[in-house]
């Protein structure tokens, strides 16, 4: 951990920044991929998951029977948590709909919009070590709202050809419905690009290794929407000396454990505080599982001592994706913040409560991001079409001054689809 | 234009497919320029401008004197016609702000989210023949709605030097607060890079050619947003014999002239009506300044003939930008259309409305991405910043809920940021 009192201002820029991750250029492999899936198509699948991840499958498609026996073979507790989770999720994402409002911006001239689902999403759920079923409600849960017609989920199996029976829950919980058991590249190729058995989508979403942000990336050059470019998980958090140090500690580790390069910063105006948030720290990562990884970013975790005054400016210079908030003019700051993804405020609103089930959605701007991206929510799974209806009474208001616009940006047709109408109108005697 | 009576369904798909157009590879040439402003910064963006506009500047930044004799130059009524549009185009935006609604989605466990304006924006304003101040009011106009701070607007100068005056009215009219002359690939690298006299923006938006269009692609890869994937303006009419065919030639035309590229297509259930139009597009053909760009787009305009319970399929399979209906069963298509940008309903609805003063944004989503994206909105100008806030009472109910899901993930530290709250709570009896 790195700790900086009161530093410079150049000091201080310098310790925000992000670092540069090194990216190797997949571009070859994933076109590749992308033109195999595209001539051959299942088969092209079939063989990439066996060349990269060791699978010999024959069919991709969960059957209804395997998520029969995950279902009843999960732990009852888990299934309950995961429901109790799916129904807060639902009614934050429920609350994001926007009712229909017809504007009459002149006597006659009605105008409105109305969001319709995305017709076709898929959602990328990564492997590895643990099964993160709780990307599945943040993804499914908006997309069920929203009205998405298909939804398909592709995650990797395991060694065995089968998926952590939690995922299979959550999915089936939600509305999935497709499942696939494809992992990497070739799982977004799938959906990009679409073969016999699986359908092409317009939008994918979910979080993925830099095969899957590359292969997103690439399928965005297609014509495919993805959710939002992807970036290390961060975590800071903000407390003065009404803060406790342990559950400052404890949050720092949360973020931490995500990997070796998740970004942790803890910002504070009490140099008392930072020593003892660093000496609780060292206490509980002895005893985390994951300490290795944990350990790791915490290297470059930076515990920064600031005025007061200048801590609204780091926040939105940051930008970070998960803030929490311990002063005690938390209010305050809730106002002045500008460029954050989720804000968790207060002592006993950890960020787990909102990677799991206070509602709000995990699926979050990284990177800085947050200066011009939303995390995702129902907007994301949804476009909003714009309509107007003019009465011949609106045209007669508002037809002079769109001739007026026309003749003047020299588009002489635009203005004649109005002049010919009026003309009618004239004509009619209406 | 191409005629089609009762096609069969894979020549009517055919048809519908937009044209691949041929795209220069401008990778090197973008590259470079954006490597020289960040490396020199403005002394490269006016060698670009003498290099690529043949303009000669010492200084790019519109100065007030500029816009003071712009705005007293230009004539009165157009001043009053685009005032007018921009009061419409505020009334729909403005009502497009999301409250902030507090979900209690368990007890003590509150979640909102909050519209937050994007810092800084660029506004790209293309230059060539006619002067696009319509462009101006939809971009700007939600931008200081949203509450953005910097709204830096760039667009080429003539061969004098100079900006257009209606250009320069609605500007000032709507709240830019810095006007650049520089048009092409150096304008979105100063946007997107930032040069000693230019803040970096984080969105990008507006039209512009292949080169344009490219460096915004650009920019995306390099982390600053844009507004959308761009493609050739699109108009789909949907009409029945109630419609009137001088009304629907006049509307063709209007996206006719854009360019040589504008995609024209006229759907009906009428054989008759086809013939009508036809007939009436050749006549108003004739007294167009800019025939021989219409001319060119009409070369591939496709007027087809179905039947009436396939008008929803079409038009949803081909996700048009702009689609006006003038059928006696409007209101049943309205609800059955999920793919369209904008869409004009009724005889005395032309699309003109929608481009420059009904109240809607004319900034829409081409080439098909209308199943994926939403046009220009007050959305497209902020982030929706989520926060949450969980009383003591609040996480003994959701806390268990959390530490079983995160057990379940693995994730040991994100259940003990709430194990160590939980067990506080209990040790002070709360």
């Amino acid at each position: 951990m790195i700790v900086l009192n009161n530093p410079k201002e150049n000091v201080l820029l310098t310790a925000l920044e992000r670092p540069q991750l090194e990216q190797r250029d997949l571009s070859e492999l994933i076109k590749e991929v992308f033109d195999s899936v595209r001539s051959e198509g299942d088969a092209a699948l079939l063989r990439y998951a066996e060349k990269f991840d060791g699978f010999t499958l024959t069919d991709f498609f969960v059957k209804e029977s395997e998520i029969f026996d995950a279902v009843n073979g999960l732990d009852k507790e888990l299934k309950a948590a995961i429901a109790q989770a799916a129904r807060n999720i639902e009614e934050f994402h429920t609350r994001q709909k926007e009712p229909i409002q017809k504007v009459e911006t002149m006597p006659g001239v009605t105008c409105w919009r109305r969001s319709v689902g995305i017709d076709k999403v898929g959602l990328y759920i990564p492997g590895g070590t643990a099964p993160l079923f709780s990307t599945v409600l943040m993804l499914a849960i908006p997309a069920k709202i929203a009205g998405c017609k298909e939804i398909i989920l592709s995650t990797p199996c395991n060694s065995e050809g089968t998926i952590h029976p939690a995922i299979l829950f959550a999915a089936q919980l939600v509305g999935v419905t497709k499942i696939m058991k494809l992992g990497g590249v070739q799982a977004i190729a799938a959906l990009a690009v679409g073969t016999e058995t699986v359908d092409k989508v317009y939008k994918i979403f979910g979080p993925g290794n830099q095969y899957v942000t590359a292969a997103k990336q690439y399928a965005q050059t297609l014509g495919t929407a993805i959710d939002m470019p992807a970036g290390p998980s961060e975590l800071m958090v903000v407390a003065d000396e009404s803060a406790n140090a342990q559950f400052i500690a404890a949050d720092l580790l949360s973020q931490a454990e995500h990997g070796n390069d998740s970004q942790v910063i803890f910002l504070t105006t009490s140099d008392a505080l930072i020593l003892e948030v660093k000496k609780e720290v060292h206490q509980q990562l002895e005893l985390l599982p994951r300490k290795a990884y944990a350990s790791k970013s915490l290297e470059f975790a930076k515990l920064i001592q600031v005025r007061q005054e200048q801590l609204v400016g780091v926040i939105n210079e940051y930008g970070p994706e998960h803030l929490i908030l311990s002063t005690q003019y938390d209010d305050q700051l809730v106002e002045s913040i500008t460029n954050a993804g989720s804000v968790f405020i207060g002592k006993y609103t950890p960020e787990s409560l909102g990677d799991y089930a206070s509602g709000t959605n995990h699926t979050l701007p990284t990177n800085g991001f947050a200066k011009m991206y939303s995390g995702v929510s129902l907007d994301s799974f949804v476009k909003k079409i714009t309509y107007q209806e003019v009465t011949p009474a609106g045209l007669r208001l508002i037809g002079p001054i769109v001739e007026k616009m026309a003749a003047a940006e020299e588009l002489t047709a635009h203005k004649n689809a109005v002049s010919i109408r009026l003309k009618e109108l004239r004509e009619n005697g209406i």
